[in-house]
């Protein structure tokens, strides 16, 4: 056994595949897993596929995520896009370009996530790749999934209603508590309070895990495959304004978002409000909610709501679709006004994605 | 439309993705391709997933490799892994982190050699991923395939012979080439040759075309399925020594290669010679020939020998696999010696795998 200090180089590479595949447990619908030149699963004849990456110096920092919550989000962000789909998460690959001087403790502790979080949702890994990188940390997961009714963002009709899921804004508000000093420790416990106060701690701890360790409504969004309740799904994680304006072009329709609707985290709230922030803004366009937005035909309605109640899951009708060129529109008190999605662009320009004039 | 050199982050994340999904044709048997959370795909029971990336600095230099051939090699590649599989490639994510300073002409002519390649093999596109870069390009393929008899690595019996598919050794020369300023442009002509003059030109193309643009025996691989021919088989992508010793590994087996046999390519052989090289070293340890390496009954060989002549592929035996401790041995007038596999290590130590006294 290796000490867990041990830097990866003196490991090998051939050593790590070795000892990480010792950590990976077989499971069902596994014909050839790990060590194989490709894994062989079963399948249903239609096979979900999706694929995200987790950068180092661009979705996260070592520093302010312990490796095994980042090794439970490489996997979430990946089961949040099969909950958009209402599928079952099955198979998981896992890419990793990792720096040689990195230590072992910091691959085993990925792994811990990767896999805790794999057996939380029923996913099998079954394969992947070890590289080096001469910059930072890269994890690419891969997440084959199964589904029979599959819901699309092209699906929402003119007068469906905009329904999201759970709170927004918290894990917007918890990257800012990070900048401030704030720090869970590897078990998701509060270990660093930064620039607040104890007395802040539940708001801090709510914040923090929404950012490092966000759980989709798996569950929730499976259980939308087995009744006819919803036209459209996406996963929310470029920020509410943004993902509306996906739905909205893929279905070729507008829509408009209340504001008074849109639910707004109540602890980011508190802490934004502190610093003298706009706590709907953070809602509105924070991003990275892992939450799901639905286009829902109104009288399918209460039915929604019934089965949100079965995974206890608030939900909340923010707005509506409607025929027009897609766009998204805030109502106030002047009417209808167009609303900027200010959604994280990864090259580094603040696109204004409601300005689509540049694009090709 | 852009201008080729526009630096993507002038571009953003969204018209690129926009930009890219408009390149990307409709192919059969996929429901939702690039656009939606996850793609839907059309698979059998039976699927193949295989994951690999290529990391700038690592794996490739901007300066020596033309993008369209970059976006050839990341799909070819993870072809070969499905090819030693038995499998029929069928779709395919691509997972791209980029500088925001890079040209849209970079990743036009990397889709111009994924979309190419995808053509030529029948694999549909089907999503993928855009995340900005901190370093320098990462290109992670995830290949999907379907497969009805799977050939696995742990298949090889005592007594099988030790077959390898083409020559060995052209893509490490081609390596070696590039340290010493050939190039090829933009179509695999040859366009620099280096320290060579142009009496050369022939062999410089085929070692450069094979480090640069690899191309897989994917129909003979699939052939591989429908006949009982051979027990176990690999991709040559670690090198001969190695692969064979993976094999050995995942069958419980030993593996003798006799020296004389090995199919090293003659065109690299005669420039290593002209350089004082070992060429015989170069087709043991170079790697990248994503040639396969199969362990075939003897009395199946003539069998497999008439499919090979389908494809136009030469075959060579070279060695044979026997009954004992996993480790590969080179037949010499003095016996058997053992052979260290002296696989790239990618975190940069040379391993010797065959000293497994390290390995947990």
């Amino acid at each position: 056994m290796y000490e867990p200090e041990t830097p990866i180089q003196e490991i090998g590479e051939r050593g790590l595949l070795q000892h990480l595949r010792s950590r990976i447990p077989e499971g069902p619908g596994v014909t050839a897993g790990v060590g194989d030149d490709a894994a062989v699963v079963d399948t249903g004849p239609l096979t979900l596929v999706t694929t995200d990456v987790l950068v180092e110096g661009v979705h996260f920092r070592r520093s302010w995520s312990p490796p095994r919550l980042l090794g439970r989000k490489a996997l979430s962000v990946n089961l949040s896009d099969i909950a958009a789909m209402a599928g079952v998460p099955r198979y998981a690959t896992v890419s990793l370009c990792l720096p040689p001087a990195l230590p072992l403790s910091f691959v085993d502790g990925l792994y811990d996530g990767l896999l805790e979080r794999s057996a939380e949702t029923g996913v099998n890994l079954v394969g992947g790749n070890l590289a080096a990188s001469p910059g930072g940390v890269v994890i690419n997961v891969t997440l084959l999934g199964q589904g029979d009714r599959i819901l699309l963002r092209s699906g929402a009709q003119p007068g469906d209603l905009a329904v999201v899921s759970g709170t927004l804004g918290a894990a917007a508000e918890g990257l800012r508590l990070l900048v401030q000093g704030a720090r869970l420790g590897a078990e998701g416990l509060l270990e660093e309070t930064g620039v607040w106060t104890a007395s802040s701690a539940a708001a801090l701890l709510r914040c923090l895990r929404a950012q490092l360790d966000p759980v989709p409504p798996l569950a929730f969004g499976r259980s939308l495959s087995e009744r006819e309740v919803v036209h459209a799904a996406i996963d929310v994680s470029d920020g509410l304004s943004g993902d509306l304006l996906h739905l909205c072009r893929e279905s070729g329709l507008a829509a408009w978002i209340d504001p008074a609707k849109v639910p707004v985290d109540p602890l980011a709230a508190g802490l934004e409000r502190a610093r003298g922030g706009d706590a709907l803004r953070l809602a509105l366009h924070g991003g990275e909610d892992y939450e799901l937005l639905l286009a829902v035909p109104p009288d399918r309605l209460d039915t929604l709501r019934d089965l949100a109640v079965i995974w206890d899951l608030p939900l909340s009708v923010v707005g509506e679709f409607t025929v027009g060129e897609p766009g998204v529109s805030l109502k106030t008190a002047r009417g209808l006004e167009p609303l900027a999605a200010l959604a994280h662009d990864h090259f580094g320009v603040a696109t204004a994605e409601a300005d689509s004039s540049r694009e090709a």
